[in-house]
């Protein structure tokens, strides 16, 4: 299904999420976000504030999908170790780049506070890197290659994407999906929704099973780039639920 | 910081999860609950039910880390993967294991419901391996090696993970963590945390930023396994916050 779509991986970087002492917030809104602009999800990884790890998946990761998207690690602490690990992964150096200094002079000036020098440090880029403008923080994100560099305050965030969606990232095909809630439980339905699979190997045939007053029931997402096509998968399906006597009920588009 | 506690990875298996369908409930349910018995979180990955994603990270971590838990993907439906992937990750065989068809039966008789034939597929386990007990809905997980597979619906996950910590997984050493909030932003502080970081080589030195009343403020959390040293770090944070006049706040431990 992944032809007319271009392909993203995400790293997530941050202690406090795998010590579960923060809750991640980047994953089911970039999840979100992609999906909507036609970009497939494909792979993301959760990983300490190490830069051997961050540079073991940026590197892997680069290689087999058109896009890296990382969040976290780029403040001004010790523990803020993406910025040097992209930096190696790419064998390049950082150096203090001049648009990201004036970007967060104006924003210190703008909110009229003083800034420590350190806060400098959150301007040191790897050479020929492309700035996100940050309209939260000042403090920028950049594109390397292939790879997007964002914050870890969800946030800020999430304003760096909306930057990445309006100005760097290509929009691909817009996916069809239809859902069908089934009163049965999965074992009840999956000979059928196998066929149906079978039937339209070109398409994505999701399973998922939940609990509906104390009773087994599925719902099933056929997702595809013909809308069509997806409309016929539907019919098969609900012909065959109707074949065998079981109830469900199509959401409406 | 890992000498004394076990290591553990989590794959996350699902297709929903990528296009942002659904919701992710493993990765913080977990963290929190392995955090809570010693053994530390090292890395998260979120692929698709295809096979050989899933061969490829449980071949990756089973090697690198004491424990690999999996969710999702072992249902009855041509979409739930996993079992089949980790009994090929094996090379071992799929058998039709008689525990887990008793425990499908029993379960069925007790709620006094109809099965279909192919609820018995959820029976399907890799040679040798151990069940895992589900007592919510019946269909075991399984244990092989270091290998713990788990359901992806979080009620049965969880579920499943009590029986995992109750009957199998080694808890480790319990971690301290005192936290500290000061009311400057990182750019502020970050030399000196930096300082405490290298004063205290074996402990953890997060620094967490957050805005309150409009200003950028620094949460800092120190974690350690020895309790005393622990507090002599926060000490010297305090000792270094008041000689610079910067106001904070001690969390009661």
């Amino acid at each position: 299904m992944s032809n007319n779509q271009p392909t993203a991986s995400l790293v997530i970087i941050g202690n406090e999420i795998l010590s579960g002492r923060t809750e991640d917030k980047h994953l089911k809104y970039l999840a979100d976000q992609l999906t909507s602009i036609g970009i497939k999800l494909k792979e993301v990884i959760v990983i300490p504030d190490i830069e051997e790890k961050i540079i073991e998946y940026i590197n892997k990761f680069r290689v087999q999908y058109n896009y890296v998207l990382t969040t976290g690690g780029i403040g001004p602490t010790h523990d803020d170790v993406t910025t040097s690990a992209v930096a190696r992964a790419f064998k390049v150096k950082l150096e203090r780049n001049k648009q990201a200094v004036r970007m967060l002079e104006a924003r210190y000036k703008e909110k009229n506070t003083k800034y420590h020098q350190d806060a400098l440090k959150m301007a040191d880029i790897p050479q020929n890197a492309q700035l996100i403008l940050n309209p939260i923080s000042g403090a920028p994100g950049f594109i390397i290659e292939n790879v997007c560099v964002l914050a870890g305050i969800p946030s800020v965030m999430q304003a760096m994407f909306q930057y990445l969606k309006d100005h760097y990232l290509v929009h691909g095909s817009t996916i069809f999906n239809r859902t069908i809630t089934i009163y049965k439980g999965e074992s009840h339905v999956s000979s059928i929704l196998e066929k149906v699979q079978n039937a339209f190997p070109i398409l994505e045939v999701g399973s998922y099973p939940f609990i509906q007053d104390k009773k087994w029931c599925t719902q099933v997402v056929i997702s595809g780039y013909d809308q069509a096509n997806t409309q016929n998968a539907v019919k098969f399906l609900i012909s065959s639920m109707e074949q065998h006597s079981i109830k469900f009920h199509e959401e409406s588009k």
